[in-house]
């Protein structure tokens, strides 16, 4: 991935991180741990989390033209995850790697940062 | 999937069949061509709209909180392959299956339709 | 997907919806019924059958060296997917999409069907 | 993923990395450069490599009772990965990463490492 500068290629690796934390969490430790961390809601905001932060990883990684707006909507999705394992608690993995997703996406829906500078004109959509 | 009504099954459906024919199309039809076909722009395109109807087929199969706005991303992407396809010409398959999701997507969006109707306060996100 | 034969887009069409009714089953029905359903080792085979159904049509459509493979793997997968479900009961849903679709994977196994027919000498791996 | 070994860490950050990378190397790289690396089968086999990557984390992430069957599979597909790679020249970063995560998955595939460890008898297939 080296036409990725070191901003992306952090980008990529936290989206990843995030992902499989999220999915890790909600069917080995959530489950697992029962009561308000095996609710339905809970369970499926952070598989939510796991594909939405995988399928933003694969857009960014082939700078999709549609990734900051992938990116855009990722940063909710962690927000809200990382809020919502904070006030459940034990979820400690979980609300770090969100914060640090959400904060990658928000850098990157904001400046269209890497794919968009590395883009230029020839991979702009053909409108 | 007895919990979705018929209007959620069909859109469903069509996400479904969208993604796969996306994919093949790009990796078959596509590739093989070569030319215009196979320009890396239209392929990623393709590859886009396959992985983004995917996992908007994934959010509305277990009614997330965020189907809706994952929707609203899906209408766009599909759009925008649909009309690329058309140009380029020798994508039938994908330029129909492509406003179908589009159609589907919008409704999906705009409603909040399906999983919203069906998930009352219950699943509502707890804040 | 003209380019695969009625009996690969059947497959794909199985193995797409098997993906979804996994998924929806999993993270709706059986979480909600809680008890028994909502077993980790329940959940997570549900959701290693929508995982891998969904890798297996992918392969598949775009004719993969290795989708045989993969399809063998998933045979084993729903199988075991449609079994545990018809033992706990009110999984109705899965259990005969699991069939068959176990069904057209080991089809697929067994002959290479579709995409090998199609793919002849000019696919094969470069050895 | 605090449930998971070092060694299983290792391994999905591993898998995570060969699957973001082929998938931008087929995608961004190969379809640029054109000639030998936008062949078909090349951009397929990479594309394989990172789909089946990506579900093999997923699986092992959260203990399936798959997961070494699935790790089975990924070590051939990567080495077929890694080894057109490198004789097409031009993909040193799909080379190293590849046999990186191959070894990863044998390893895996052979010993039932990490969540077969973790899981004991109360994880096992209800048969």
């Amino acid at each position: 991935m080296h036409q990725l500068d070191s901003k992306a290629h952090e980008a990529l690796a936290t989206l990843a991180h995030c992902s499989l934390t999220c999915h890790s969490m909600a069917l080995v430790h959530c489950l697992e741990l029962g009561g308000e961390h095996a609710r339905p809601q809970h369970i499926r905001l952070l598989l939510d989390c796991a594909a939405v932060c995988a399928t933003t990883a694969e857009l960014l990684a082939h700078k999709s033209q549609f990734h900051t707006q992938m990116a855009a909507l990722c940063v909710g999705i962690c927000e809200t995850c990382g809020e919502n394992c904070e006030k459940l608690g034990q979820m400690e993995d979980c609300v770090s790697v969100c914060r640090r997703c959400a904060e990658h996406c928000r850098e990157i829906s904001r400046s269209g940062h890497a794919a968009a500078l590395n883009q230029g004109a020839t991979h702009a959509p053909s409108s």
